[in-house]
């Protein structure tokens, strides 16, 4: 099981590896949001995704001999690229199994980092059929994007330096909102929060009617999504919490958010003007929570975690056109 | 004069309010530049740009009496927003006299940081005229966009903090290009990285046909632009490097290096796509270099500094549908 003491090893395994975000803010943004608002924008993380994390932290703790034999991995994009690179400077191979309909600039991407990417048809192709054979036949080694202890570890760094960070702004008392998917970067945060800064109070945010996680809290076992496509979020669109990662939400997150696509394309274009970082959809969702939820959130500061910056330019330029000043 | 321990005074003024901006890197920007690249990405500063450092360094340097009667500035843009922020945070007022075609953004964001704007014509009325009348009935105090000992000061921090970053990355020796108007950012690199990294040579990049500090460099004396408008690097486009700064960028910098306006923006577009960046285009000039003149640069890394992100959505638009992968 995913504990602080795990967090903390894959902390110093990432150290000089994985980039140590800034937080940054505007007196625009607090405007709007009611409160102190403080973002960790993890879209500036290597593979512009907070994924890069997790990744490491799992391929780096596998056996050398195991690792030279390759990762696999299932992903539509994140995860993917963060596999990619990790497994390449660990001079592993990879593969991913990659959705035929994720997002072109990820699966580009993936490709150009080095991993050997297989793509399947959501509706007609079992990626689990797939994937088994490929890890038969090669010897690979998979590496789950959320429900795996070492995964959950190495997102749960990004909690260590928000508790910190916040720390050294004054910051000892807020909801944190996090983008969620399958909650490995929530649950990581809300571990590592427990230890290291209590007044902060994890909150898993979603897109609506993907609200899965928020399900789950109330009712008190794991609720599914009805479908895992049909929003432009597609970063967290995932089916359910884990069974790793929900037990954990469970006992240490207050309750969840969630907003439209509109809103999550607003917040794309303040982030914009106001923050001068790109975010995709489903990594500006806490943000959009932060800003356009302030009736739920409670506190004189709130963070937002943006979990993600790999969107296409038409996507991108449709949030400017519609919502920038 | 400014000195490193200006420089270092000025750091300790900011600790705390500026924001220590990160060193961003992307495999595919290393592929394009042929060399390791890492960028200095000052959009992230408060204010979106690196003049929020020199602002505040001055500001914070004057007598409480003096700064409390208010603060004068010219700026087409991004000084204003640092004096007006820096102002408005130390309780003192400011009046900003800004050229009426500034991009929008930058007029409205300098208002809305508390800042008094008053707009003049650039072919027709005198800015200093303008400004000597209200310093005059009102006590304000001037601070000169660069050419002035506690500006460069708070730029040089911008270098003490690249100095740190790129021997924690394990470079000891590389070009660091930088976005050149009147010299005020690169003379305080210059100045930091001469006591603190004397293995990284600072060297001005500029827009094509606004070349002023190269040509000065290589006649040896303070050459003008024939004129200081037509081209999208606004934020950069002075008349000639200043009486202050222009000694250190002699003393110092290595030959500077030029772009062209298509240049900047595909350097904005790989900006958007590989760092997660908004980049303005007179900010992206130095990292346009490092991606597209590597014949003229030497060794195994470079450094860019990215200086702005305050760009209209329009124009950032462009720079996108044109060269967006």
């Amino acid at each position: 099981m995913t504990s602080i003491k795990l967090i903390e090893a894959a902390a110093d395994r990432l150290k000089g590896h994985a980039r140590r975000t800034p937080l940054l803010s505007s007196p625009f943004l607090d405007q709007i949001a009611g409160r102190r608002l403080l973002i960790k924008p993890e879209c500036l993380q290597h593979t512009g995704s907070f994924k890069f994390r997790g990744a490491w932290s799992a391929v780096s703790a596998l056996e050398p001999k195991v690792r030279k034999r390759g990762i696999l991995a299932y992903s539509s994009g994140n995860h993917a690229q963060g596999i990619a690179l990790a497994a390449a400077r660990h001079g592993a191979p990879s593969v991913i199994i990659m959705p035929s309909d994720a997002p072109r600039l990820k699966i580009e991407n993936t490709v150009a980092l080095g991993a050997e990417v297989v793509l399947y048809d959501r509706a007609s192709e079992s990626r689990e059929e797939i994937g088994n054979r490929l890890a038969t036949e090669r010897g690979l080694t998979l590496i789950k994007p959320y429900d795996e202890p070492q995964v959950i570890a190495g997102q749960g760094t990004t909690g260590l330096e928000t508790a910190e960070q916040a720390a050294a702004e004054g910051v000892d008392s807020a909801d944190v909102l996090v983008c969620c998917g399958g909650g490995g970067l929530t649950s990581g945060i809300a571990l590592a929060l427990e230890a290291h800064a209590p007044g902060l109070r994890p909150r898993p945010a979603e897109p609506e009617g993907f609200d899965d996680t928020a399900r789950s809290l109330i009712s008190g076992r794991i609720e599914e999504n009805s479908q895992t496509s049909g929003n432009i979020c597609d970063a967290i669109l995932t089916q359910a919490p884990g069974q790793i990662t929900f037990p954990i939400l469970q006992r240490l997150c207050g309750p969840g958010l969630s907003v439209s696509e509109d809103e999550a394309m607003r917040a794309m274009a303040l982030a914009y003007s106001r923050l001068k970082i790109v975010t995709e959809p489903g990594g500006a969702v806490a943000l959009a929570a932060a800003l356009f939820r302030q009736d739920e959130i409670s506190g004189a500061a709130v963070i937002a975690v943006v979990t993600g910056g790999n969107v296409d330019a038409d996507l991108f330029q449709t949030a400017l056109d519609r919502f920038a000043d």
